[in-house]
């Protein structure tokens, strides 16, 4: 298949570019290169040094003999632009990790709100519009997140998607219904999830539009077969305050001998699963896509759930360090449960790579081998959900009075 | 109160901020004059000689005493002129109508569909964003549509805005929860008044946002008690095929002998309310303000419903002329019921004007009154849901072929 990777310079989108070229696909990766200004903007980097993507992509190509493509256009901005690349190249099949998808740079500043619901939203509106305008039927794979849940079940199992749900009609009798599950939002971020849902609800019913949405747990790791294979073919792993994401932030801090930062008491259930179970899953997904005139086609891509504190804790046990509890820079419930289903890819083969797997040890030899990369002052989380929150965020764990970043 | 009138230069917002300020509020009209701009484009023009802003303010004056102030400011493409005057004014209560509201419109073509939704969803987000960025605790009153429930309701009444619904838990047991009411719009408008939803839902749950959305059904009519003081204070009457509305529709067809036009077999169920009932349910909406912490809040603001040829029939045995059933440009169902609860406003005292008033005749004498001001070629509908509809499109009712003027 020719396939597009929107956001292929991404920690999810390159490890997915590399395996799907390896299974043979000829692969285009579009990006305008954002998150690697967003970097520059908050003077933090990848632990793991990073090359530009043409000497990724070089590197792929001198190893393997396989060509990626990379495209530098803006989906958010450039929509002619893409259009015409679009028409051009007609893929049979788009994945799109193109958007801004940390949660607390969502929070930073009303400045940083705005472009995140700028960029998202018009990102995934463009796509699907040009893909209408032009007539191309490809097979639209979305990564979008766990968080459009929102992390609030009364008790039920969170499916895959849709909910079925008994509704009172006006003679009395209750009809059931399989609707769109109830968005709950906990940030710009994941509300901006929840918006792509209506777009694509809506491409789908109205021009035929085939669309995955993947709701994706929290990645963890780093490598995965193909990257492991050349030192420059490394993927990105952030750890800093706004784009570390939980259990590899817990690996580096452990690395380095800071404390295992848990906000509130910890009780926050979340839903992980490993880079290398990620590209797999799209892989998946490309594999087995809905027919036209299908409804929009949505996957929990998850293999494990996790309260915060236990990760700390089985972190700080295995790689010793302390842990420290620290003001919610968040506005969540203090706990929460959350019971996933994820029958459809297991359905489909998915064999997990678990927390229990032995990975951890591998990722805490990235963090190790890098950790004189670190910035220490950049591992706190200063981006507050309100303004009566931040205050409260005025120190880190180590007792150094941070100051305002954005 | 101190109140700000967003979009107040339209249909709506026009006897609006008439109507406010004849109860003694102080109206500051925010309007970036874009409808003004839209109907240069379309090369069509309201039924009624509608003056400019300043000079219908001015006219005001002269009449009342009262002052409108008028502020020419883009709400979603200038944040921070927004902001500063935001900061500087800190209104009581912010009335929002400022979006692009036809759905013809917004299915013209792929720069239509781009423009509604960085138009609706970026006014939105903005004044969202800088009420908060600004601490401005002040009322904010949306007016969104009755399409936001898509016109699909397996035989329940349509609430209020949230549905109850039974749940089934892991246990086994059916817990009853109230959702939003799952949306399900018809076009790309309509869909951003969705999106508009999810906005309101996660601002007023992360930072406490006070709102009332309006569920607005279809209005008619064109005079309010302040509109008919004078000449020059008329408000906009839209007749043609993307900004006119059903029932304005028929009565300027029948004015002007033009066919009537029902677009499918006329089956499609709509709520409609007079213009006069839309101001005083804003005023009603704006003296029964939710507190803070409070959900949204959601009134479905209408008075009655009716089938399309049910309407086409009245109007064509009152007035006169036949009815044309002409291809859909819609993909919609060919018919649906309609059952709407409306239960708030009237426990807040309102006494609809209902189609059997008499107001029917009013309109038709405003219609016939500027009969030599219609265009008869940019009545028909000609802004097709989709590629395969478009072909269908291509004669009118009086049997002239039609160029697409997208
Ligand atoms: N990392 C996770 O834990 C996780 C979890 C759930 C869902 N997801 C989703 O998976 C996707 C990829 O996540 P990631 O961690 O790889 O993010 P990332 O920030 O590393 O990668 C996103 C890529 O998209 C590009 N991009 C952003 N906006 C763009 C635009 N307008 N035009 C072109 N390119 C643009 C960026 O430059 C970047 O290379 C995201 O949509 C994210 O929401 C990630
Ligand atoms: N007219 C109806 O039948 C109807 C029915 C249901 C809901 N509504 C809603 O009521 C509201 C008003 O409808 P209307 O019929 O008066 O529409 P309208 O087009 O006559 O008025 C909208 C006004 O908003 C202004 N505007 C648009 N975008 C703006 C921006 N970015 N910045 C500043 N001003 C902007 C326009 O210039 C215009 O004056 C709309 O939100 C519409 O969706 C209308």
């Amino acid at each position: 298949m020719k396939i597009a990777v929107l956001g292929g310079d991404g920690f999810v989108g390159w490890p997915t570019s590399l395996h799907l070229s390896e299974q043979g696909h000829e692969i285009h990766i579009l990006d305008n290169l954002s998150r690697r200004w967003i970097d520059t903007e908050l003077g933090v980097q990848s632990l793991t040094p990073m090359d530009s993507i043409q000497e990724r992509t070089r590197i792929w190509h001198q190893e393997t003999g396989r060509r990626i493509h990379f495209h530098l256009i803006d989906l958010a901005r450039d929509y002619e632009v893409l259009k015409s690349w679009l028409a051009e190249n007609r893929p049979d099949a788009i994945v799109h990790f193109a958007e801004q998808r940390a949660a607390p740079y969502s929070m930073k500043s009303d400045r940083h709100k705005n472009y995140t619901v700028n960029n998202n939203v018009n990102a995934t509106h463009n796509l699907l519009n040009a893909m209408v305008e032009i007539g191309l039927d490809a097979h639209l794979v979305h990564l979008g997140t766990m968080g459009v849940y929102g992390y609030s079940t009364v008790g039920a199992e969170i499916p895959e998607g849709y909910l079925p749900v008994g509704i009172e009609t006006m003679s009395g009798e209750t009809v059931s219904q399989e609707i769109l599950y109830p968005s709950n939002p906990g940030s710009i971020y994941h509300m901006t999830k929840c918006l792509d849902q209506q777009l694509f609800q809506f491409y789908a019913k109205n021009d035929g539009v085939r669309i995955t949405d993947l709701h994706q747990g929290i990645v963890w790791g780093t490598h995965t077969e193909q990257t492991r294979r050349h030192d420059q073919l490394v993927n990105r792993f952030d750890y800093d305050g706004d784009y570390g994401t939980v259990l590899n932030r817990f690996l580096i801090q452990a690395a380095i001998g800071y404390p295992l930062t848990v906000h509130g008491v910890g009780g926050q259930t979340r839903a992980f699963i490993h880079i290398q179970d990620s590209v797999r899953c799209i892989e998946l997904a490309l594999n087995n896509a809905p027919k036209k005139g299908d409804r929009v086609k949505i996957f929990n891509q998850m293999t494990e759930t996790h309260r915060v504190r236990d990760l700390a804790e089985l972190v700080a046990r295995i790689a010793g360090g302390t842990v420290a509890y620290l003001p919610n820079p968040r506005k969540e419930a203090a706990e929460n449960d959350l019971v996933v289903k994820n029958d459809q890819f297991r359905a489909l083969g998915l064999n997990a790579i678990t927390l229990e797997a032995g990975l951890l040890s591998e990722v805490m030899d990235v963090a190790k081998k890098y950790a004189y990369r670190v910035d220490r002052s950049r591992i706190p989380a200063v981006s507050a959900w309100t303004k009566d929150i931040a205050p409260t965020l005025e120190h880190d764990p180590e007792g150094r009075r941070l100051k305002s970043v954005s």
